[in-house]
């Protein structure tokens, strides 16, 4: 299961809620296993998981009658089902077994609410919530719909819970840390398969496609691709263009896919041939303070304090004037999940987080060079999801 | 360009709006050509282009100071920016003469505002919009900010604009048109790629990785993957699983991916083998359907009319029990641009339209059949983007 349902009913307690309510892509499928495609490639159509407290109801995922087969097909651990909205379909005569349909089937026949926000109404008013505490996930909401739920519950008190959502994703489960461990490996290969194309006269383009087929033939889908050649590694969300590499150049990846959801995030510098002996120097200091964190991380640690440590380890290897907003952040469903590691943070590292840990250096006009890495914070330390590495890989020329 | 520049203005005087504030990704492409990494692959991140009315100011970008690179780096005709938040770069003791680190350079130079929703409000007061009309995209803004800008403007009048960009966006340039025509053939590839591995025992994942390959290799990023073997064939949003292909069965594509940002949406049938008799009589009804609507499209038609119609041939060709909610949208950076050809749709179909014309039809427990092609349309007629198909297409056994 990907939700961490202890840690939610944890922050469920602590706020005082009666129910959360699910609306942004990233929280639907974490609460519920339900991925709803059209809410994650564009913006507007809704679907939301209720989540009553342990004593009062059924958490229930509502979803268009267009979704219903993404429902029937997917692995869901929440069983109650709502739908809204009309979607023809006719029966074949004489049905197959296949469980997918027959269930397709069976939820298309269950009451049809009008519209998103009607059916989210009726939820919240089964479940005897009408002056209830509830937490709604502001983030993925239809304009107007959140004022439309305050009208129709005067008497309920509303409270925005889509930081809270990201707090109870922060901790991972062993399923979501199994899939993040998988994506992290994804992106390794895919800088490997695409630093084998890295010639001299290659362009970003041709390094990033081979860099994106490799993910996609490992099963995952491209998300992140920053990749970028000499000074065009100092733009640091650089998108692939004709630019050819040339000997000694600098290539920087800011890269990472999605696989079964999960994303990556992580980082890797080579150099066609001998790396600039400077770049090296400054690639070496970023290294050991990504290192050093990921030797202290413990449970308990304040992600300010680890914030302080590496900067200051990155200042006393080799860039004295090194300053950074953050080291790093968590990663999941979405791409800068908590903690945030970084000087105003007041998140406490926990065991189960997983990390990105990053020491990015840019230096406009010339180059960008950055480590990071993706670890579990365990009870005795990191486990790595990627490998150690060198600090420039050298593709031979 | 992008913006159909001249639409906008009309659009915006018929609605008696002093400015425009695009939000959402797709707005803010679209309205300056620039592409904001971080809102494109998160919700959250903010970026936003004001455009005033052409005698009330200058059209401006407001992005976050960390997304600066991607303002140098792209192609855009919006030139006022501004900028918000911080992000550490250092700068090289003598810079390289690259247009865009040079660019990048100036552009963080500019006054730093300490919010997205501080540079808007600096922007509107900038371009003496306090008392204005102002249209604001609901549809991206972060929580809370709405309501932030009326209270700071309690003078200004303000209009829900997301649904005022989608009119905008329909009617296509020369520009998107030819992006849509390649993203179409890419995807039209990719099915044939996708067919070469579709033999006996092959999964609906090696089919959909084969796919998401050749589209990667094309220059393209994967976005819609429905692709369903047999019975799984008809569910509508079937994403693909380890289900093996056998003889006689049908293979339904529901695909397309992104390619400069502009999106494709075609379906096609094929068939491992002989298809079965009723299959290709049905899938005959539909192409017949949407080969009609191609004879009949001209500017000035209500899609409501074109819905009627091809509903009407369906039934006439072999589907006499054919039910549908619409016939096509269109397309263009989002995946359902107006026009929607519904019988409800109010819309009158308009030279430079690029529409996805589709007529499926899911027997659920049996097969799903579909037809989707991409077309402009033209004052003769239709430009077709994809080719013309075979009803199914037989996959040598």
């Amino acid at each position: 299961m990907l939700l961490n349902e202890a840690r939610l009913k944890q922050c469920m307690t602590a706020a005082g809620l009666d129910a959360i309510i699910a609306t942004a892509p990233e929280n639907v499928t974490y609460m519920s296993g339900f991925w709803a495609l059209p809410q994650w490639i564009r913006r507007g159509p809704q679907a939301y998981v209720v989540w009553p407290a342990p004593d009062k109801g059924t958490p229930e995922i509502i979803a268009s009658t267009s979704t219903l087969d993404l429902v029937a097909d997917q692995e869901l651990w929440v069983s109650k089902v709502r739908r809204y909205g009309d979607f023809y379909a006719d029966v074949a005569p004489s049905t197959s077994a296949d469980r997918a349909n027959m269930q397709h089937l069976q939820l298309r026949a269950l009451p049809r609410h009008s519209d998103a926000i009607g059916a989210l109404v009726a939820a919240l008013e089964e479940a005897k919530l009408a002056r209830g505490r509830i937490g709604i996930d502001e983030a993925g909401l239809a304009p107007g719909y959140q004022e439309a739920l305050k009208a129709h519950f005067p008497n309920a008190s509303w409270m925005p819970a889509t930081a809270l959502l990201r707090e109870v994703r922060a901790v991972k489960t062993t399923d979501e840390i199994e899939r993040l461990g998988q994506v992290a490996k994804i992106a390794e290969r895919s800088i490997e398969a695409a630093l084998a194309v890295a010639q001299e006269g290659a362009t970003e383009a041709d390094v990033a496609r081979a860099f994106h087929v490799k993910t996609v033939e490992e099963g995952a889908l491209p998300v992140l691709g920053c990749i970028g050649f000499g000074e065009r590694s100092a733009l640091m969300n650089v998108q692939p263009s004709d630019r050819r590499l040339r000997a000694g150049e600098i290539i920087r990846f800011d890269v990472g896919g999605r696989f079964r959801h999960y994303r990556a995030d992580i980082a890797r510098i080579a150099a066609l041939g001998e790396p600039p002996p400077q770049a090296h120097r400054l690639q070496q200091a970023l290294l050991r303070g990504v290192q050093h964190a990921c030797d202290i991380i413990r449970p308990g640690m304040a992600a300010a304090q680890l914030f302080e440590t590496v900067v200051r380890v990155v200042k006393r290897e080799g860039i004295a004037h090194y300053e950074r907003d953050h080291v790093g952040h968590g990663i999941g469903l979405d791409g800068y999940d908590a903690p945030t590691l970084s000087a105003r943070s007041t998140d406490i590292l926990e065991e189960g987080m997983v990390l990105c840990v990053e020491t990015p250096y840019y230096e406009i006009g010339r180059w960008g060079l950055q480590v990071e890495d993706m670890v579990v914070v365990r009870q005795r330390g990191v486990e790595r999801l990627t490998q150690t590495h060198d600090a420039i890989t050298r593709v031979p020329l």
